[in-house]
């Protein structure tokens, strides 16, 4: 059944925006107070606490008031003095797209680059932070969304825990899906949103700052203030008893809080569960139809976003196309680099669910076929089944 | 994956209530107007205005402030006078059921009753309104829900109008999903309503009346008035200029206009041909796991529902159990003779999305594994998308 | 500035339907669950608990599945035999309007009535009870809506109780704006719903009924059962291991569940308290401006609806029309023979909040103005704001 | 009546953020589609058409997201180059602000400074461009919100246009609620908002840029780029054929929509209009009441928030939050230099209703008298009445 392309999709299965659980969506729309009412400084209090509470921080987060990339950006601008040596770990497109902003605030931008269907070896971060002991601040990204792959944060972060520098860790696509946490890996900036695993809406960043990134941030003369890109403005934001930059997203907070009470309520490891089980019926599944993951090896397979390679013969486009067309199912394709070479099944907050690693294994398949590569999905479905009742 | 019982559904695949769409949700949540506020009068005026349209009515339809349950009785109870003989045709247990309510209020029930997986044959009735000409009132189910098949209502329609009776019409579970109109089966009440096939929420029942209905129900000394059962009170009430025999459910009437619009912008024949393609990948699939329809022939099966039999050795209970708590799919059981036979997929409104069978027949199959009557799957899914590709 | 009809009300201050709370609207948006998915299942019992806490009853009560006058039509229904005598006590035209109900089903119907600006005497009744030892049951409207009155029914349940007879509470639009509850007045059968003081939508009925009542209704063969009409068919309908009669309706109970929510954290008594004081307010700014409330003593005067008396020489439909189009203000209008003598302006749920009574006051006094009956608007607000004050 | 701090506000009387209209509050509950879905790809060119509809703009806006700081900040940083010398003009603490922006990125700042209850005088800017013909741009606050006064744009347009140079307009707080676009000012960034007149939730800037605005700002070597900063990375956003730079936030995109709608369908003329009328209503009361009007002259105080000044022996703190627990009505307080001295009234969007005038003069003579500085209420609201009147 061709389906306009214009119709509402029937299932998102993309890395991000995910539609939002329905008790977001509701949240979303709950009255807007005015900033400075009463009621809305304690809310705000209580939302960050929340925050806290789901980061596992000893100190509150930061909120900023745009998409992760605001934070992203933020970090760089702000961690980075000008005469920090940064080394940049790219494994990625987004890894790599890191390097360009902390380029634009560093001395010297040194990158350990590996191919972006693989992950970068702590050993060889301890290996040039031996060479380069000038080096003071590392970049990695977690979870490298273009090629749906894990980077091992907490040996990288023990590393560089140990040689004294500064970490700042993009766990942006990552974080609320599995067991990632900014005092976990050591990290000084730590960067998420509610808009991946944690199924709210785009437009805000939650940073977690540790005591010596504000220390430095603070004595760095060319760190944001009085800006959109400003991390130091909102230090005391999160008290009720202090003002706000400047007005925050009232409605993107609203929504925070109900995604946060969500995740809390149902609790993060039975959360994660769910993503992990969702991530490994969909790989056995493609895998049954003879598909190739994009990840170099299954070790390295992100649980949140399953990157499958297009096969030969096949426009990427013309695939994602047909899914959307045929059955109404959006995928994600890559980006930079991988643009074209995968396509990228999301599993993050509500569609982490086992049974849609069936609908995603069915409607690729049944695209693969329409473009005249045909696949078994019976077969496919049949592994992620099997997948899915050996975790029962 | 064990998932506790009280965790919300995943997927509710049900004869109904199914989850309303989107905007059905949001229909719901508008302002609470005063129901004799201007605004709220038009607005319940133009309301009946898109029900008409969408009922293909010539005149303005009945809304009764109650599921429709209400409806069939207020028609029992209102059309139907002490001295009338009512033939009723009963081909599963709603029919069946309607049979009750006829008999409180008529001279003498007739009835015509067939297997339950069985439908009514029209030369059957013509035969029957031959036998007794006093019949006066002919009542008919056209989707007994609870058995998944379709009666020929038009066929039954022309017999009693040549016979001129009038005809009472349960399509609360069909309207909407399929082509069937209060017109085109000369039905003098029509009872339908929005949270099957529409997508909205349960709580109104949507009649059409034919003129002569209001003539017989007016000519009826014991129709009720002044009741919550009354037909007869809500003659006039669509008309801005007139009063409403009491409140109606305002919110209720906010989600119907969001359904009716969402009908009839997406084109009721593109509506009901998702409806049917769900159905008809749903039926591949489960046939090609071996499994049994509970409808006799396939000609018969409605478009949305899906009925199935339970298969020797397994307890329908726990059939629906293991789908729940393994996969997060509630399916509907079967009721009073049914239950226990077979178990219901319900393709109505968002659920009657060609995908979602490949959904039902994955949680289908694999709670009957997990039962230890194991199914083939993988053939059932590759059957049901290749149904789904026929279509295309 | 003349606002044109059609534009949205700026304010409904009406004796109900009242917009909802915004936590009831996002509630009434909530997923539609299958009513016999399990998290409805244990939803439902919880709502029911919830509905039993705030009204304070023993027992669970009975959500009747349409707006009140469901519950007050199931009541007379149910709870009479065709050999009871039943004594309908009616100080306005909701009273009044039972005891046509209350007739349908009677041997014998006798009544107290009294002018609808007044009240009933609770000697009265013990007078008629005394005389006429043969009434089984009495009625009585607690909040005579039209009339903007309330009925001491706690003195009069004590007297029904000493007789030995089953008493029928209408307090519809009361309960859950004042001190009002089934035991306190030994009610049997006491009516109420969300749409009014508990600032939920209509199209529910919420009945607190004694166990002598149930044990009646049992008792009488003309109860309905198997009916719209029945209150019987829910007696157990509240437990999770019980089936429901028919199809609940889903979205009322999503958001009565908020409803009550709402009411049960706010705490009852502070609800009473603004109710009380909106009412105190709206009366001394109308009588300030020279206007007459319609009920004959203050005393007996609602706290969750003002009726006052229409000024010689104006007609009501004039003055609300007059106050919806030039300040998007609508009150309701008396009803039956109340109507054309008195306007109501209603405190209800979110209107219960003192300062509506000045938005009332100015726009009742600018209607009057404009239609040549010029009254002193500021004397009216100095007055409410006075009364509101002498609160603090 | 004491309301305890906590509990929430009952009218929302700020200078925003106010609430959102209900139509507003149900967009942003819309489900969250996928950025490059075709269906939001074709929504958001969409709504850059309504957006450029209501803003009369010849060309699309520029959507940027995050709240209107964000436009102000980024129309600094990319406008001016780094040897533009700049002319800023402050009537108040946000004019004055910008200042403080653009001092980062100009050669030299050049100001106009006016006490902070005036407006700037376009002779002042013709005479300041003909003394320094180095002047390349020129900025100005329209509505300076902190002060509540209007400044005369158009005259301050025309004047830059002969001068050649470039013009930035902050009309944030101003657009929506009356009569002023881009076009009609000469503006060459116009910076507004959907939180403010247009009623919708904070989180998005919408800027109209003109086409030398354009050309200026790509040859502007320091104008940011792929940064959350920049203007020219959206240049070609709205078009569904090209990539977002980063994820727009895609609820507030559902929330603007409809705020756009609402505000197209009711008519800017007929909104324009109940923002001059509320604010006129509301002058009119607070001098009746003795209260004196912060800006000079009553002709440039602003129609859509009225800024009132605090008498003498009375704390403004003190004051908002006696009106906050007394009635639950929240004002805003000053800015900066006028923290302290006034309390601001916002007429906005929802609350730009002729009545809401009332609320707030009683309110805020409540609270006055509380605080032992008694004011005639009742003549107040008369003289707000008769305002109102008067319009009709």
């Amino acid at each position: 059944m061709s389906t306009p392309t214009l119709r509402d999709p029937v299932f998102t299965l993309t890395s991000g925006p995910v539609d939002a659980y329905p008790a977001v969506l509701r949240g979303l729309s709950r009255t807007i107070h005015y900033d400075y009412d009463p009621v809305f400084l304690a809310f705000y209090e209580r939302v960050n606490e929340k925050a806290q509470a789901a980061m596992r921080l000893s100190t509150p987060p930061v909120i900023l008031h745009g998409e992760p990339v605001l934070g992203l950006e933020a970090a760089a601008a702000s961690l980075i003095a000008r005469d920090d040596v940064v080394l940049n770990l790219a494994s990625g497109v987004y890894g790599k797209g890191f390097g360009f902003w902390a380029k634009r605030h560093c001395a010297e931008l040194v990158e350990i680059e590996v191919p972006y269907n693989e992950t970068i070896d702590p050993d060889a971060v301890a290996a040039m932070l031996k060479a380069r002991p000038d080096i003071r601040i590392v970049s990695v990204c977690h979870h490298d969304t273009p090629s749906g792959t894990i980077n091992p944060v907490e040996a990288i972060g023990r590393i560089v825990a140990e040689h004294g520098g500064w970490l700042i860790v993009d766990a942006v696509s990552s974080f609320g899906g599995m067991d990632v946490h900014a005092e976990d890996c050591h990290a000084d900036i730590f960067v998420t949103g509610p808009n991946k695993c944690l199924g709210g809406a785009p437009g805000l960043s939650l940073l977690g700052v540790s005591d010596r990134a504000w220390t430095k941030m603070k004595a760095n003369p060319d760190a944001p203030r009085a800006s959109m890109l400003s991390i130091l403005d909102w230090e005391q934001a999160w008290r009720r008893d202090r003002p706000f930059p400047f007005t925050p997203s009232v409605a993107e907070i609203n929504g925070l809080d109900a995604a946060l009470d969500q995740y809390l309520a149902e609790g993060p490891e039975v959360v994660w569960a769910r993503h992990a089980l969702t991530a490994r019926a969909c790989r056995a599944g493609l895998q049954a139809m003879g598909l190739a993951l994009w990840p170099a090896r299954e070790e390295i397979a992100s649980p949140t976003t399953t990157a499958v390679r297009v096969p030969d013969g096949v426009a990427d486009a013309d695939l994602r196309r047909a899914a959307r067309e045929r059955y109404g199912v959006t995928f994600s394709s890559g980006r930079g680099e991988t643009l074209g070479k995968l396509v990228r099944i999301g599993h993050m907050g509500p569609t982490a669910q086992p049974l849609y690693a069936v609908v995603a294994i069915s409607a690729l398949g049944g695209a693969l076929g329409a473009l005249g590569h045909a696949v078994d999905i019976g077969r496919g479905v049949a592994a992620a089944m099997a997948a899915i009742d050996a975790a029962g």
